[in-house]
């Protein structure tokens, strides 16, 4: 099957459990803490903000979970995914190495994002609440909510980053079309938004602002909740069907991976792709390399520390234990805007102390020319986000070619770059600049970790 | 095999022939004549404009003509593209009917455009031909010529209507990231362009002044030639690949259709889904009625005359017998780009004589109602071109409702909204109108209609 160019599945194919990598690690990873106490979270503490069948698998031990018929059912409408062979790439860049990528951009919100969304909006919707909130910066998470809370008659209520509301008019008019409101953060409508704006009217806002407007409006009441689109054990759960569907793909073609590449903001993609074939690895039946790509402008993984942090800016999140270049890290406005976050999932975090996969960080030039032969080749325009996994993927396929070995690539192309393509135009025209991220500024951010009540362990390893 | 949601076809089931319709017709087509001469144009009038194996297509007779494999090798991409029942549309509607869609918006470009781009890059490049020059209005051609030229190393130079140009920056960038080079028209590169600008600096332009900028460069030397992304014969011949896969994959959800429905423009991705169904209507192996949904604001079937007209507006082209509004009618800006051309596809209109389709009229406001239901149920949201024929798909699935009818209904997706979403946010706000065209605005063009020289027919029937 070697000259074949795509995998695709039937729907029955669709993956009817969901890997929890947890229950495969020789050492489970440190619990979140509150703040006040540095004791470890419990159910109580979370449940203002999510319902409890989510709760219950954010600290799941077990190794599958059943996707309900329901989550299936909404899945069929893009899932599975096609798998494919990126022949053409291969031959311009004259590479031994066979490259496969998983693409995610097929789903109604462009990313992979919805398969977190849609079970989310399912859980929530069970429980019977009837609106749920959320922040989004880019806009891919809230388009993703916004898709999933039209399919089970939930509100939809997404504070967004005011910088993007006024660059990317786009995407908050695709929130919009699937029924959501959004609102400009900060926003008048919120404590924590209003004490902003008393103090800069022109606030662009921040993730760290319109996760704390979001998360005060659904602890207002009983029928409201919160969602979140990475970092957390559920969301990366969740994600876990593209591996899943990708396994069985690359058998069809009759391969075994080498190299595992993707590209790592809060984690989720990154983890979707991987874990389940980090569980292949661990039984024994492959070994690949497994490798995360992350901007040079937010390398939480290649510079940061590993320590218990707050997950939002503003300092309202459980302690998490995650590598984090401080909460008050403000990253740099690049244009792959779903990988500006300070930190790392926690569940990453600890799998990277462990060893179990590598990071690498790029410089968003490389990453878009990537991108852009990528277009030129296979046809997709990426978002700039999975573009950093395109470099690194390319980068391999070079040193493939440099040493003759015909090693077999896998990536997650996890978004398409539709709303994306001022940043290819300034691009194309010569304005990105990499630059080396002053340590400096790392050094003054992680200065403002936390200090852990004493009956916690140690904040910082 | 009713409860499945999508159809897939491996990529070994890509078609092997385009379907040539022609070859089935009772009457043949009348051919296009010399505005100087009132004879037939022959080959050699062609022959500075398009490359000889789609000039041969152009006035081929035979049934079926073989795709070229490098040619589908790039459909590989891409196709075959999903056949999808609409469950989540059907059970908001409430109706009996079975509403199926075929979905051309998973291509590199976004629409069933590449289709025929493709090809016809592939017949340029086999001719030697270097450059290849065209014009777009909204986007959709642009970015699909811009992509095929990048598979064949030919240059692509598009001229795009200014208007456009200035208000869809991501769609001239998409052209830019596949390699083309992007002239708001009027240019000052051509004569026409510098004519034009000379009278008025500020010039909007037209999709006929682009036009005769992109055939006067194309006139300009051995090595340059044209594309055309609908209207012509050989175009609605390349897209018959949809409705070649359509009918197997429809076969596979166990359906005959009894009405099939697409939008119609210039005709392309209507006669792309129809033709092959009409062959199977003509040899008696289905009955289905067809129907073609055209805006209200540019209504060449349901309201032009058929006579021989110019394609453009400047009167360059060969006179085209074909239903039309005057090659001078300039149709209001409504945002369904694709649609907005004065005549029909010259093969479409005689079959639309010889009573072998239906066609009915929109207005945008039940366009993009549609869309957005659409979009809120089945995740995808439609360009405004197929939000037309989804309008009259969900008109015909409420009159099964109403009469108790299980139809089989069948329409063509052809492309995605990714970037109309400012039109989406006007009708969300209610700012977009119809209203009933004045008769005097056609009258008033259709005075202009050319007068044949005495050796032709008469121009008017």
């Amino acid at each position: 099957m070697t000259g074949a160019t795509r995998v695709l599945l039937d729907e029955s194919r669709t993956p009817r459990t969901w890997y929890n990598i947890v229950a495969d690690l020789p050492v489970p990873p440190p619990p979140p803490l509150r703040p006040d106490t540095s004791q470890p979270v419990g159910p109580d503490d979370l449940a203002p903000l999510f319902p409890m069948e989510l709760i219950a698998q954010e600290v799941s031990t077990e190794r599958f979970i059943a996707i309900p018929e329901s989550v299936r059912d909404v899945y069929r409408l893009w899932r599975p995914t096609p798998l494919i062979r990126a022949h053409r790439l291969e031959r311009a860049l004259g590479t031994p190495a066979r490259i496969y990528y998983k693409y995610e951009g097929g789903s109604p919100a462009g990313s992979h994002k919805p398969n977190t969304a849609v079970p989310q909006a399912y859980y929530n919707a069970r429980q019977g609440i009837r609106r749920l909130t959320t922040e989004t910066g880019a806009g891919q998470w809230g388009t993703a909510l916004a898709f999933a809370c039209a399919q089970y008659g939930i509100e939809c209520e997404i504070w967004m980053v005011r910088a993007s509301y006024d660059q990317k008019p786009h995407r908050r008019s695709l929130m919009r079309v699937y029924g959501a409101t959004v609102h400009a953060s900060p926003s008048p409508l919120t404590v924590s938004g209003r004490s902003v704006l008393a103090e800069r009217p022109d606030s662009p806002g921040s993730l760290g602002i319109a996760i704390s407007e979001a998360v005060e409006v659904a602890g207002s009441g009983p029928e409201v909740r919160y969602a979140l689109g990475s970092v957390l054990n559920h969301v990366l759960l969740h994600q876990t069907v593209i591996g899943e569907e990708a396994i069985e793909q690359l058998a069809a073609f009759g391969e075994v991976p080498d190299v595992i590449v993707g590209c790592t903001g809060g984690g989720s993609n990154f983890a979707g792709l991987a874990f389940p074939f980090l569980r292949e690895k661990l039984a024994g039946r492959m070994d690949p390399v497994v490798r995360a790509v992350e901007p040079e402008s937010c390398p939480s993984l290649t510079r940061g520390v590993y320590a218990y942090d707050f997950g939002d800016a503003a300092g309202f999140t459980p302690l998490l234990k995650m590598h984090t270049l401080g909460h008050a890290f403000v990253p740099d406005p690049i244009h792959a805007g779903g990988l500006r976050y300070h930190g790392m999932s926690p569940l990453l975090s600890h799998m990277y102390e462990l060893g179990m996969f590598e990071a690498v960080a790029k410089g968003q030039r490389e990453c878009f020319e990537a991108g852009l032969r990528f277009a030129r080749t296979e046809g997709i325009v990426p978002a700039p986000e999975p573009a950093h996994a395109l470099a690194e993927t390319i980068a391999e396929a070079l040193r493939c070619k440099e040493s003759g070995e015909p090693k077999v690539l896998l990536t997650a192309l996890c978004g398409h770059g539709h709303f994306d393509l001022s940043a290819y135009d300034r691009h194309l025209a010569g304005e990105l600049e990499d630059y080396a991220l002053p340590q400096d500024r790392i050094d003054a951010a992680l200065a403002g970790l936390p200090v852990l009540e004493s009956p916690g362990s140690s904040g910082q390893s």
